[in-house]
């Protein structure tokens, strides 16, 4: 096992816990990934099936683009496994992390008719990597959920190949996905896209009383 | 006290804490349930009345079929372990615990009329055992409250007869029933429907704002 | 010091950390007592002016009845802290609480006109002390608010009078006032009547989309 | 480097840290100083780009009024140092924190025409430094956002001086500035602002049902 993926496997377990307690990887959803070595493709993997709120860097497992287990003897590694290695194929990213929150996957449900949510004029976008101002405009496109993995990730390769400057999608009812050069920038991504998710659909909620002012 | 019983009131206790701080056994409400042996029936069982978010694993009894502590000094196990050992004759499971959260509050009694809320087309049920794709339907039952836990013992194993394949039910105003074959995976159940309550009630709530898209 | 108060403040400074975290005692808000002694009273006070979030057993003061420090050397003691004595007088208890939580605050002032509100029908209620069955009615009396503490205290010696099973009280706009045997009482009341406020505010939000069922 | 820095920057990193818990600065967002020295300048500022989860007291940068780096190695200081500079200025405090929270951010948008949101009739209002009531009136002025760092500084500068009275600001779907003589002054005032806007937010959804009371 390398220093690099005994190192990696640590920042992602952390990064799992917080979201756990957070409560965006309840119920062992959630899962997430790191680029150990590109060539051939190394990645540390969250397994699936246990407790993102317990789950320790022994836990991660390292696999190849076939999804093969090179290191680690947890049970299996995540479903979802191959979304991670196209969003990596297609973005050519560091970092993969999937988050089920309440505010996703409500809003997911909202704007699934648009095919997605256009995010603008906030503060926080100017966290997302490559944007300078909070007049940006961000597009979260939205797919419809499946559990043909195969289906689904040609569905995410035709997404982001159509949207070459987003920085997360949602799947329908399902959750957000969420990347970057490395773990660093992906949680920062995803804290980012999952604040404006929660303002958005708040402030759909509230109404300025006509009383005050 | 077998060694048995000692890891599972370690994993009892640490659940019950997590639960306290998530805000749905607060009060000392909730109580949480293990089998330690089938033959005759041993169950470790929450004592009635102490603060989960201090709970450690020398408070969780050791009881039997009639309630009668076996090991344990804490002053007397919940008042309604007849209700985990009903759940645990008919369903055959490892663990049953019971969360009194705001959603699952609400949502019992806004579905009450209905005995029950339907839950569909969410990737979160998959984590549910034996769900197999998001285009599962789960009904959760809503039972009608009662103090008195002969009764209600009843009208829940009559539930479940009904709901063979309930992974949970909800008793009005008053909070939720899962279980799993083991700790870990009523801990999932309970962590899944909670969610699925939170994000039900939560998208009752919003709409769309007409002028934007 | 004795034994006695150094336990109390342990306890005393462990309860008002918990309850900065579920931020019911955020901007230095919210104090806290526990009798020590009767004859003469010695009250264990939280003081004035600190972090709850950071509150440690040895910043906890020792007054009597007239709010004169007995030990401890931190600034002063809350200045509540003649409600907390009037309420230990009139009730006889061992410990009074007393939170600032969002949902206490909004329902405080929107029941304000009919200086209370009731709450019924939930399970959590038996956790109140003497409360046999969720059909309990618990009324929850609502005072205004006044700087004046002597008036603040002969307002509530009033309330408390008039209201004899009260377990708590509202000051619009201000906060929650709860108490108990001892802390673990208090504590307990607390909780439940926060959980039910949430509830009940929560609740009064939501309505069932006409479509589902 | 100076003890009195080493002291204000594991302060500083510690509230960092609570607030990025609490959803305040997640994303990286969010920026913290205080004064060391005032003959010169030298501010204990933040640096840009760091998880404020994980920020540690070693990552607090010392700067000079030109925002120059006099100590630490951090990448480089945040870019809204000249804010707190010019809030230094013109206040004459001793710490600044801003803060990006759900709820300001929408009350930030919602009032934006007003150009300031009053708060008044809350205890908790009672915490801000130098009142002495709840009957207080607290104008909370919103800025329109800019990402030229001058002209906000000119922006906020004007803000100031008219709204002498002030114990913070919005800047429209950016976030909260507030400040106070120290860090615990301070830290005190963004709980306090950051309460009352939830309460207010969340009071603003809230109607009475007709058939309760």
């Amino acid at each position: 096992m390398s220093d690099r993926f005994a190192q990696i496997s640590i920042s992602l377990a952390s990064i799992a816990r917080e979201f756990q307690v957070r409560g965006w990887a309840v119920g062992t959803s959630g899962n997430f990934s790191a680029v150990v070595d590109r060539e051939p493709l190394r990645l540390a993997m969250s397994p699936s099936g246990i407790d993102k709120g317990a789950l320790m860097a022994e836990h991660i497992l390292m696999i190849d683009q076939q999804v093969r287990v090179i290191s680690g003897h947890a049970a299996k590694p995540s479903d979802e496994s191959p979304l991670h290695i196209r969003i990596i194929q297609e973005r050519g990213v560091g970092a993969v992390l999937h988050t089920h929150s309440i505010w996703n996957t409500i809003l997911s449900d909202l704007h699934a008719d648009e095919e997605g949510l256009a995010i603008e004029g906030y503060e926080m976008l100017k966290g997302l990597e490559g944007v300078r101002t909070h007049e940006h405009r961000e597009w979260l496109p939205i797919l419809e959920n499946s559990q043909d993995m195969s289906a689904l990730a040609d569905s995410i390769g035709g997404t982001l190949r159509k949207h070459k400057s987003a920085h997360g999608f949602l799947i329908r009812r399902h959750g957000l996905y969420s990347w970057g050069e490395n773990l660093a920038q992906a949680k920062r991504h995803v804290e980012i896209i999952e604040f404006l998710l929660e303002a958005t659909g708040r402030a759909y909620l509230i109404r300025k009383p006509q009383v005050r002012s």
